[in-house]
């Protein structure tokens, strides 16, 4: 893995501040530094609940974000100052001097790498360190790997509901939660599967293939030829410049001829705007068709246009559709694209790219792959960024023991009950090398060993006994941040894509469905059940009954 | 109005980078450069297409960041080489020193104020500028008002579901896309309304009231009454220290003793925590009291903590419930708070705050209305900052006037044409004061006036002339950005907070109501009509049919 220097993979946040927290955060803080108590070992644990969109797995994302932040970890004096001025009077000023020397020393992390598929109830992140510094924590960690994660997910499930064959361009930037969300949603799309980005930023701050085509704004702000300049254009082979606006107005002839069009329906303002891109860029032509009319304006412009290009042996590229049905749409253009191959003998032009990009959701994209149709790249913005079937992951990070002694929230609601004590995550592959199983234990136990069988107890299953005899076993968790110290190469985004691939590629498609998939076991050892058990019951270590008063 | 500081509205981000666009702006921008239409001066209009979440009406925010943008607008050196690398091959030496020259120096913008309550079609901010100029700051643009007007309006929402007596706290950063989707979601949720935030550097950059309780976390972490320290309070009023321990012990067993309770099921842990945070915090003690058992634990641990500290003159503040039935649970611990008053003779016992936080969304905050509650204070997260309901409102920027001209964008899909022409914008309000109507006519035209009747086409009302007399007339555009300078005050957090409040306070309440409001008139005056009518045939001066070839 390349290191990364930190400048490469965040430079529009300086960092991100630790005063970006919860309030709260520093009012327990207060609480277990005045009871003496913010240097008791403690172990936080990050997972989810329920895996995303009513899919069956989900990716992790945001751990290198994580791993800056916390070797940063720091407060200056002002915030400090502030701090003082917002935390109720009467708060004890050494505490203040205690912030002043925090930092993440005697924090150490183990986590799924990036990437990696995961699944819901799975501790993902185990944070240990001074009570006090990792309750401090909290709110940070979970706002970098929340949305990262959830993005990174939804971006797979597009990426399967695309096939592997269609290219996937994410363009949301202007729909996401400001700045930062527009190049968080970038980058992790990307990790999830998406080929290109229109955010340039996201480009350069963390190598992601940019692309682009063209905006309606762009064709509308041409009325007449009179607008084109320069006018003619050199032939790729080299010569005298030709007189490009009388050439194309041959071809549009002969196209609308060829197509039984009328050239006097035609927008000249259109063709003055395709004009002018072909002569800025002979070799990127790909304009959007549909700011009149695709059948009797764009089409016949852009036919025109590309063929003249041809004729100065350019490679135009192909065109973009924004509005309408997109299938139907890019059969009736594929069509006319064959038929000017055919009829002028252009070979190349009738596998032209066609872009589309109208408001596509995970469901539309899967329609659109149930009918014919001939749409090359998808662009996809609001529904990707925003996540819009469901816009949260619903990330939790829970206490699980403190001075070694395991640590369990009941609630009056079951499913907000947490999983006790330190633990270690294997997952268990079939024969197939399919995962088949994610095993939770206790951090004491012995790892699972292939060929053994064992017995768990599947969460969500009435939690009756399952025997499973893994094929493979592997450790999901490793160690990342070690008293302070990035202990794990920060992956760039193309490193962390390359993950997520290969590992969804080892899933087994009944998991991998989009609509109803098969669930994934998520078990519990043996040991593991028992504590729960004796800790809902209270006669654990946990938090004892009052049993004298 | 405060003139903000720089640094005081946004310091997370250094500045929101011009490269954090789309790509395709810098190949249209360097077309327009090679065709010598750069400087043509052109328009643009920022507008939504539909009211947010079903509703009738949105407030428009994000425009004091958009203005600071504008004046810092300018691509460094760094940026400049990383578009050279990234534009395709063959793209003009020239273009990249031209960019290195560009600022907004000839841009000028006319926007409504931040914090006005909006309506779908209207345009909101008008930027007029150089072709390429103007063309580049769209996807920024987009970025910084489509989401901060999201949330402020779905705050609204949440502020009119909840009424004007219960207080809002926002607590959304860990679910919101990342550092800065967090931030965006305190600042302009706190303008739509809210009275509160849990983001500490949201406090800290904006001006906000900043608040919080306690997390289960900080309850499961304790586990034994030994871990207390120090284990004694001095009375608020002086005196010497009492042994808190002993004296809450005695409460808890009256208490106990009073609601027919068992102090055996009473956690130890529970009572040990709420002991340290009353030490170390006796005028803020707001406990989260649901982490083993509402009614067989926290609540009597709360009571026997709170009666104690109103022995020593302390003011607890109560309690906040994170699961279950919120409502119901509230009139139980209401229920209990009043016997606890009158028994103990503690009449503000029955007063105390009880804080509800259980995925809030605004339909479950509204039907907590329908019901008998005791909640006094509602915490929102998620609902609120992904607004998860719609997470977009779909901002589009689109090119209306170059060179004097009209521009319109016609589509296959009419809900996405435009409206050409500069135009000039009235709110005409109706005899009581409440607007009516929002007028858009061509920026020539003369104001309307009051009582004075004039004809207008509504939109999506099968556009027939209506005749309309108002009773005032108020121009919704002010001027904010002149010839690169800010000309309008870049309002604080407080100042945008109170014109929404004002704003809404005007509007009818059946264009108010959550479900099913009525519609809000939007008119074009009989001259843009005309004009829209005029290019939608082909006739006007925008694109014309291409008649030679």
């Amino acid at each position: 893995g390349v290191w990364l220097k930190e400048s490469g993979t965040r430079s529009v946040l300086n960092r991100v501040p630790p005063l970006l927290t919860d309030l709260y955060q520093f009012t327990m803080a207060c609480t277990y530094w005045r009871a003496g108590k913010h240097n008791e070992p403690a172990v936080f644990e990050l997972f989810f609940r329920d895996n995303p969109f009513g899919g069956g797995f989900s990716l992790i994302a945001g751990l290198s974000d994580c791993l800056l932040f916390l070797q940063k970890f720091a407060f200056s004096d002002d915030d400090v100052e502030y701090l003082r001025s917002i935390l109720p009077a009467g708060t004890d000023a050494a505490f203040f001097s205690y912030l002043k020397e925090l930092d993440c020393s005697a924090v150490s992390v183990s986590a799924v790498p990036e990437g990696s598929v995961v699944f819901a109830r799975v501790p993902l992140l185990e944070v240990s360190g001074p009570l006090a510094v990792v309750q401090l924590l909290k709110t940070s960690l979970l706002c970098l790997v929340n949305y990262a994660s959830l993005v990174c997910s939804n971006a797979a499930r597009f990426r399967l509901a695309a096939g592997p064959r269609r290219r996937l361009m994410e363009m949301g930037l202007r729909r996401a939660q400001g700045p930062d969300g527009g190049l968080t949603a970038s980058r992790y799309t990307y990790i999830g599967g998406f080929d290109l980005t229109s955010n340039a930023l996201a480009g350069r701050l963390f190598g992601i293939p940019v692309a682009g085509t063209m905006a309606h704004s762009y064709v509308t702000s041409f009325s007449c030829l009179e607008e084109v300049w320069p006018q003619t254009l050199v032939p790729c082979g080299g010569g005298g410049p030709i007189d490009f606006i009388c050439l194309v107005k041959g071809w549009l002839g002969r196209v609308c001829q060829l197509l039984g069009s009328k050239t006097s329906l035609v927008r000249e303002g259109e063709l003055a705007a395709f004009l002018s891109y072909a002569i800025a860029y002979p070799q990127n032509f790909l304009p959007v068709i549909d700011s009149y009319s695709v059948s009797c304006s764009g089409l016949l412009c852009f036919c025109a246009v590309a063929l003249a290009l041809y004729e100065l042996q350019y490679r135009p590229l192909g065109v973009r559709l924004d509005s309408g049905d997109l299938s139907r749409q890019s059969l009736e253009v594929r069509r006319v694209f064959k038929e000017c191959s055919q009829h002028f003998s252009v070979p190349q032009f009738e596998s032209l790219i066609i872009v589309g990009t109208n408001s596509i959701s995970e469901q539309s994209l899967a329609e659109l792959n149930k009918k014919d149709n001939e749409i090359d790249v998808v662009g996809v913005g609001t529904h990707l960024v925003t996540c819009m079937r469901q816009p949260s992951l619903g990330c939790v990070y829970k206490l699980i023991e403190v001075r070694g002694r395991p640590r369990m929230k009941m609630s009056e609601d079951p499913e907000k009950s947490t999983l006790p004590g330190r633990k270690s995550v294997y997952r268990l592959l079939d024969a197939d090398g399919h995962p088949q199983m994610d095993l939770i234990c206790l951090s004491e136990e012995p790892a699972p060993k292939a060929a053994i069988s064992l017995n768990c107890f599947p969460l969500r299953l009435n939690k009756t006994l399952q025997t499973v005899t893994p094929a493979q076993v592997t450790s999901l968790r490793l160690d990342v941040f070690t008293c302070g110290q990035i202990t794990f190469p920060l992956n760039s985004a193309s490193e962390s894509r390359e993950r997520a691939q290969l590992s969804l590629q080892t899933l087994h498609p009944h998991h991998k469905r989009l609509q109803e998939p098969h669930d994934y076991t998520v078990a519990l050892s043996e040991r593991l059940h028992s504590l729960v058990s004796d800790m809902t019951k209270g006669n654990s270590k946990g938090s004892n009954f009052l049993l004298s008063n």
